[in-house]
């Protein structure tokens, strides 16, 4: 459709024809040896002129928008603890935290409800999981409230529970806190919707055995360097999303001497480095709160268009935006498309689901696979389209991250800021990479792909900016527009 | 000089115009808006036009050279045993294995000179440096011979003395073994020609905890899979050679619990792994003789062009080639070109010194840059050129490696199996990733680059290949033919 030619090819030749849009005018002119320079133009998401004027024409806007990448790109994260989320979120008997925008039992994914039942046995609240089912059926006791609401954010399902343990991240500039539970591993784990005696149990060793070795080794080290992990792992191949091989390896190394030296037992400690070695996910669950603090930094800026949360349930996909506080903007969860575990097919994946998309947010995961090729073996496609992903971004951000760079965009910084405007503007979505969880509870994880929000969830947020922009100057800085 | 143009651009077009070698018809055709394909074509090197007819028209090459690619691309290699290089080598008191063709003190270089006196103190037969440099000149019982000639290769000066542990590592398939000393980490260290008393208390612990603490654990885990972690470390950011971060990463993962298991305190245990974890070319020590393997599997096959060693002594750089058995081709060692660390410049480099390019003999390092863009951070350059590298590679090679992948190449095995023909055809030669040595004996290392060989060791090698082409069909089997 669009030309193959590099523009600087053209730059002698006169005279020159741009063509923009549809590709019909380009391959006629092409077809008659005119060379051209084509345009990836795409019309405004429809009905959208209006309220698009409103916002681009908000006087707060630009430096708003500075403003919010200023404060997502120069976001830092230490791992400072690790502690039982009773103690640090404050959960109590029957509280559960989930990912995504708020839902009820009712309209729970399989995968939610699996890992809710799971989470009901492993807090010893039912001791089965059908028992667990209807009692969370009935409701009453059992209150449901989004990780996002607590500083929190969970992989797929994303259930936390008072006895699970949690990494505890900090801003060592800001003093921001930022919450994830421990990562299981893969298959059959709670995350992915299954509740099996084998899911309970190694629950059960993390919070006796892993919770517990991580804090006596993480106090030992004074805290671990996330951002130093982060940067790092971009140069081995990783996005941050689907593929952490390198992070949990950085982090092993990190932890490992203090580990050994704070263990009950050699044994005791070559267990926790064997389950650690043995996932290599494991550093998911600290770039994910690594992320929620740098889009958490960029919350509640009057008149900023930057999207500051994208998170899925299972049924509803969300996004939160900086200039409209906490409001959830919805739209059904998409279908994942890319590629399965042993027999599993398209027919066994539930919709999009996790707070991992945090890491989109924060200009990691499908914004970055340009640094890892690589995991178009996990989430298919071919390597150029990973590149062409995180190209594509930059035309929907509001800039690029200075912490997290691309070598093989000559050290680019990926695209970091998701503008509301840009998305309506364009119609370019973004990209997330993510795992795939079995619809039917009890499944486990299905598979890995590629997937989108659903467009209209950015002209609904920008609606609700356009409302916002509308209001007379001053009318937006007082605390109730932020809330 | 030549065009920018992708060639499938202009498959539609006709006329066509293909110009080859140097650019002026191209640039000229170009200025009149002539679409054209410009090939990349050198002259032959000079000189070299009947060794080339002569060696091209054996019979015995095609196949010759296919079969060395099939053995240099199944070989593998696991890490069977960690034990002295008196025990697994037989080296005797006052016997010292070096880095690159044979070569004498005399003109040995600084930081040859260097390491070997390291060595003789290490070894007690000097007190101090400069006794050991006086004994070393004098000769008589000091015996130096070449790594290679013992199934040895070592990085940079490549000293290995009886006291010294080796990795051990057997191609499962073949019972080959292959051996290298560990690795003692960067800056003031023997293998860049320094010797003061730290450089000679690291080798001590390296002999008493390190090599005894690696024995244990290596046996207890049956043997680590070296070639597992090569074919991980391409897709991680690794080319082998200057960078093994991820290598060396996924090595300590895989000892780390046996380590734990079989330390003799969680202290030493910590220490080992504190050690291993800070270097992070620590995994280059078992890459160059997984290479080694590679290429030696290729050795003295009859007819066949390909290189199956380049070895640099800090003041020749010399290859074998599989059809002409032992000899060594050698020419002066350049200077590479690169970045400095500190306040170190070119002066201050010694020329190229190592086995280490046996890693490009075997399609890592120079070979695989375009894995490790990150790379150019050390050795110099822009990523563009590192991808460039390993594209221009594949001139110059029989094939392309099945274990050994680029991920941004399209997972494109790496340009495998360097051809004196090819190279003497082309003028192209090998891109070798180096680390530079101080040429000051006692200075250690004072920064990274790029380095070729010497030219004129490829036609000589070309004319021993041809002088042995001539002779009559049979005359090449016998045993003296392959010595």
């Amino acid at each position: 459709m669009t030309s193959e030619l590099p523009l600087q090819g053209l730059l002698g030749a006169e005279p020159r024809v741009v063509t923009v849009g549809i590709g019909l005018l380009d391959s006629a002119l092409r077809a008659q040896a005119v060379p051209t320079a084509a345009l990836d133009w795409h019309p405004p998401m429809p009905g959208t002129a209006a309220d698009l004027a409103r916002v681009l024409a908000d006087p707060r806007r630009p430096a708003a928008n500075d403003l919010a990448l200023t404060k997502i790109t120069s976001a830092r994260a230490r791992l400072v603890d690790v502690a039982p989320a009773a103690e640090v979120l404050g959960l109590g008997s029957g509280q559960f935290l989930h990912a995504g925008p708020p839902i009820d039992w009712e309209r729970a994914s399989g995968p939610m409800r699996g890992a809710l039942m799971g989470a009901m046995v492993f807090e010893g609240l039912a001791d089965t999981p059908e028992q667990a089912a209807a009692r969370l059926a009935a409701g009453g006791d059992i209150d449901l409230d989004p990780c996002h609401h607590h500083a929190t954010v969970g992989p797929m399902a994303g259930v936390v529970s008072p006895s699970m343990w949690m990494f505890v991240l900090e801003d060592p500039n800001t003093g921001q806190r930022a919450f994830c539970s421990l990562n299981e591993g893969l298959g059959k784990v709670l995350r992915y919707g299954a509740y099996g005696p084998e899911v309970i149990d190694r629950l059960r060793w993390m919070s006796t055995v892993l919770g517990p070795s991580l804090k006596t080794a993480v106090r030992r080290l004074d805290g671990v360097d996330i951002s130093a992990i982060l940067a790092q792992m971009l140069a081995m191949g990783d996005e941050g999303h689907n593929r952490n091989r390198a992070g949990s390896l950085l982090l092993l190394r990190e932890l490992t001497p203090a580990l050994i030296e704070t263990a009950t037992s050699a044994e005791a400690a070559a267990e926790v480095v064997r389950f650690i070695g043995g996932n290599e996910h494991f550093f998911l669950n600290l770039g994910m709160p690594a992320a929620k603090l740098a889009a958490d930094a960029a919350r509640d800026i009057p008149g900023c268009t930057v999207v500051v949360a994208m998170a899925r349930n299972g049924t509803d996909f969300g996004i939160q935006v900086s200039g409209t506080g906490d409001t959830w903007f919805t739209g059904p969860a998409q279908v994942p498309d890319g590629l399965f575990l042993g027999d599993f097919g398209p027919e066994d994946a539930n919709p999009d689901i996790g707070d991992s998309a945090i890491t989109e947010t924060a200009g990691m995961g499908g914004f970055a696979m340009a640094a890892a090729p690589a995991i178009v073996k996990f989430v298919g496609g071919a390597v150029h389209e990973a590149i062409a992903a995180t190209e594509s971004m930059y035309a929907i951000t509001v800039g690029e991250s200075r912490l997290l760079q691309v070598p093989v965009l000559g050290f680019r910084g990926t695209p970091t800021g998701i503008d509301v405007t840009r998305v309506v503007r364009t119609g370019l979505l973004p990209h997330i990479n993510t795992g795939m969880a079995g619809k039917v509870a009890g499944t486990g994880q299905v598979g890995a792909g590629l997937v989108n929000p659903p467009a209209q969830i950015f002209p609904a947020a920008l609606a609700a900016l356009a409302a916002r922009a509308a209001q007379p100057p001053g009318a937006q800085t007082g605390p109730g527009a932020l809330g």
